[in-house]
This record gives structure tokens, C-alpha cells and sequence, in this order.
């Protein structure tokens, strides 16, 4: 019987992958990763060179992205249904082999792969391997540390509702908001009411060869998905 | 001139460091760490056995660990000079070559390394790896994800006042308390008083080869400096 491993891949730059994950994938029999329908996807963008030639690739493309809004409920019977293929399609390739999942970053952390993690619980053995998350590679392209002494750190969805954002960025040492997109001016609009609109930075495709680093006020009202706005801890320190 | 290159090695697992600390450190001439004085150091027990024989190694040691406390301004002073001194030492060795600094995790992230890397500025270049945080070492442990959907997550050392880890812990979907020591009935109050103590875990040396999984409910009152706490989100789920 074979094994579901879903391996971290870091941030972008394939150097920040894990020597465990950069094993497993220079080994892979049968490497499965999401996309959207038509992508090449940034997970198998990461591995690209790496894989064996006799790989089987299994791209799974989501369904739906953003034509659905997460509050209908159309949304979640679709995205539901295609987790539940997926599961059952990775579960049967365990009957003979062991199954490669790419994932960005670290899988538990807001990760898709958890969908598939919880449909195969009792199924099959499933193995996580953590990885540099994309807040991680972020911070560490402003140059400067995201957290001192005692400094509370806060990492919110930018999806959240205004009020929520409003409430955590004032009152937060150190703030990290992921997921932007169109909700970009909710984000701004909250750092801005907590005083702190200017010490904010947006880095976008964080240690990919793209990469930018800029202050948040310097930018227009388009981000790319893969983008981080990073609030500076100012703690303790001797 | 050479350079301060600051590599993050991850959660204590030598095959969780990035691809690129590992080739660092394989091929270092100066390598630096911090530890306690008297003890090996995490930092160095991690990259056991990878060293180039001809490396030349800087334990960096500690002057004061809790023997002082951090409030009083003693503690401040003989560490500030701690740091003076050792942000002088590796810059006088980049006039001849690159200096390898050790730390565990990511290094801007509560990491010791940010208080040479700010004595460091603008005197010779500084580059820093990131790591897989403990953290993420530890809720993958756990075999949990830590945050889906919108789940706002927070991080606390367990040092705050007991007023400020109670507000935490009674305000988020998910939480990570680190440096908890002599701090562990705080943190237990705090949850207790945010009803989930009984959802709470405890990951003692997370990915190292003696690691522990635990609930929070079922530990004593002693726990090694290498523990972090885990209580996971349970955002929106298709
Ligand atoms: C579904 S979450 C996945 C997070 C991932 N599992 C991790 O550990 O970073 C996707 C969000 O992560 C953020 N992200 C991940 N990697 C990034 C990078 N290299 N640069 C900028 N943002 C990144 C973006 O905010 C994006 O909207
Ligand atoms: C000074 S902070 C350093 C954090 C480090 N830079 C990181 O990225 O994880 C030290 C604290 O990190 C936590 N920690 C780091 N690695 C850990 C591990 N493998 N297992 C448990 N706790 C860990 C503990 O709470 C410890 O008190």
C-alpha cells in the first residue's frame, strides 16, 4: 500500500524547498497539484526540471475560482464534489503506489490540500511535509524582521469583513494579510483607520524571480494573487 | 569582502532546512551560533555532521539567560554589549570571507539574529535564508491544519502579562503561544478562561527525534524550552 505524502514547497524560489521535499519530488512516481483550468499553476511552475521523466502528472483543476462567491452555497456543493473526486482518484493510485500532492508553502497553513487531507482521513496513511511559508519568504524580502521580544503577531484573510479588519490592525504589533485581490481598499482602508497605513509594505510574488517589494502607499489598486502585506513588530530589544 | 549570511534552519529536523542553507552550510569556512553557556546549542546539534572539516566555529554564548530578568536594565546592558561585541567580530571576518550565522526556524521571526542583524546595518551586506518556522513544524505534528478558510491566527509569546494572553486567547480562530517555560500556568489560565483548554496541544521538541504530541489537559507543570502550544481554526469548509 502505498502513501498520499503532500510535500511543501516553500514560497516560490524551488532553492527554499525543504532537502526532504526536493527528495521526494526528484523521485516522484505520480505528482498530483491544483491549478486553474488552463494554468500551469504555480505548485508544478516550482517543481519545473525536477520531476523524473517516467512522472504521472495529475493536474486538478478547481471547478470554480472566483465566478461563485464563497457565501453561495452553489460554491461549496461544487468545490465540495470536486475534493471528494480527487480524494477518491489520489486514494486508488494508493493501491499500488505512493502519491506526490505539491503544495505552496506550507500545507497546513491555509493550504487547499487540507480538503483532500480530511476526505482521506481512515483511507490511507497521508504524510504532510511542512515548508517556508509565503509570509515567511515575504518578510524576508523587506529586509527588516517581522517580530521582536513579545510583539503579537496577527495574520488575517483580506476577505474578512471591513469591521474585522479594522478591529485586528488596531491591535496587532506585527500584521501579515494575505489573500488581497479586490479586497485591497478594505485592507488599506483599515490600516489607515489604525495609524499604521504608512509603515505597511506589499510584497508581490515574494523570493519569485518577479519578486517586488514596495511601502503599500506607493501602489496602485492592482495586485497579483500572490501577494503580502506585511506590518513591521517594533518589540523589545537589548 | 564577504558577507554575514544569516541561514534559517528550520524546526529541528536536519531534512527540513531549505536547499540552500544545507548547500551553505556544507561549504562554510566561519560559522557562528548563539547558545547558552556550557550547552552545544540547538542551533549547532541541527547541522551535526555537515560541517566542512576545515570549518572554523564562533559559539556565540549568552551572557544572561533568565538569571536576570528582562525588566531589569542590567539585562538590557550586558546583552547590548553582547551583541556590540559579536556584530563587531563577524564583521571584521567578512574583510576576508563570508560568515555563516546559525539559527534555528526562520531568523526574522523572534529570532536572536535580528539584534546583529540591525548592528550589522549598513556596515557589510547581510543576507537572510528564511526557515520553516517551529511553529509549522509543530502543528504538523499535530497532523492538523492550523487555519482554513478565513481563520485569523494569532501568535503570543507566553511572556505577556496574564491580562494581555487572556484577551488572545479569547479573540482568534487559531493560536500559537511560544517561550512558554516557567510561563505554562499563564497560558492554561488564558485558555481556560477562552473555554479551550480542552481543545488546546502541546508539541514538545516538534520534528526533533525525541518530539512529543500532547493535549495541553494531559502534562505536568514542566516543559522543555523547545515547546510551542497549538489551539487550530475551524474556518469554512467545502
Ligand atoms: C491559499 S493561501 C496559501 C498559503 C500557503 N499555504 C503558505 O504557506 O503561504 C494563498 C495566499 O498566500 C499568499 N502567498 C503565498 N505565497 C506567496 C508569495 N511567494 N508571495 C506573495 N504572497 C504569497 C498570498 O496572499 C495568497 O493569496
Ligand atoms: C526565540 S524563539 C525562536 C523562533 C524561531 N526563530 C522560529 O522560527 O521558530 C524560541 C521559541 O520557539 C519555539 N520553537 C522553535 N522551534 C521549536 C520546535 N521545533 N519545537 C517546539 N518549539 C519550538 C519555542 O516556543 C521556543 O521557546
Amino acid at each position: 500500500m502505498g502513501k498520499v505524502i503532500c510535500v511543501g514547497l516553500g514560497p516560490g524560489d524551488p532553492d527554499l524547498m525543504s532537502v526532504k521535499s526536493h527528495r521526494l519530488i526528484g523521485t516522484a512516481r505520480h505528482v498530483a497539484y491544483f491549478r486553474k483550468e488552463g494554468r500551469k499553476g504555480q505548485a508544478r511552475q516550482i517543481v519545473e526540471g525536477m520531476l523524473p521523466a517516467t512522472a504521472i502528472e495529475h493536474p486538478m483543476e478547481y471547478p470554480v475560482t472566483t465566478e461563485i462567491h464563497f457565501s453561495d452555497p452553489e460554491y461549496n456543493r461544487v468545490l465540495g464534489a470536486f475534493y471528494d473526486d480527487w480524494a477518491d482518484r489520489l486514494h486508488a493510485l494508493t493501491a499500488d503506489e505512493d502519491v506526490i500532492v505539491l503544495c505552496e508553502g506550507d500545507p497546513f497553513f491555509y493550504g487547499s490540500f487540507m480538503h483532500l487531507h480530511s476526505r482521506l482521513q481512515g483511507r490511507c496513511e497521508v504524510e504532510v511535509i511542512p515548508g517556508i511559508t509565503g509570509m515567511s519568504g515575504c518578510w524576508t524580502a523587506t529586509g527588516m524582521p517581522i517580530t521582536w521580544g513579545d510583539d503579537v503577531l496577527t495574520v488575517c484573510m483580506s476577505t474578512l469583513p471591513q469591521e474585522e479588519l479594522n478591529r485586528r490592525a488596531a491591535d496587532s504589533d506585527a500584521l501579515i494579510f494575505m489573500k488581497i485581490g479586490r479586497n485591497l481598499p478594505k485592507v488599506r482602508a483599515a490600516l489607515q483607520a489604525a495609524g499604521r497605513l504608512q509603515d505597511a509594505w506589499i510584497v508581490e510574488r515574494g523570493t519569485m524571480p518577479t519578486q517586488t517589494v514596495q511601502k503599500l502607499t506607493d501602489i496602485g489598486d492592482e495586485v497579483p494573487y500572490f501577494s503580502i502585506i506585511v506590518v513591521h513588530g517594533h518589540g523589545r530589544r537589548p
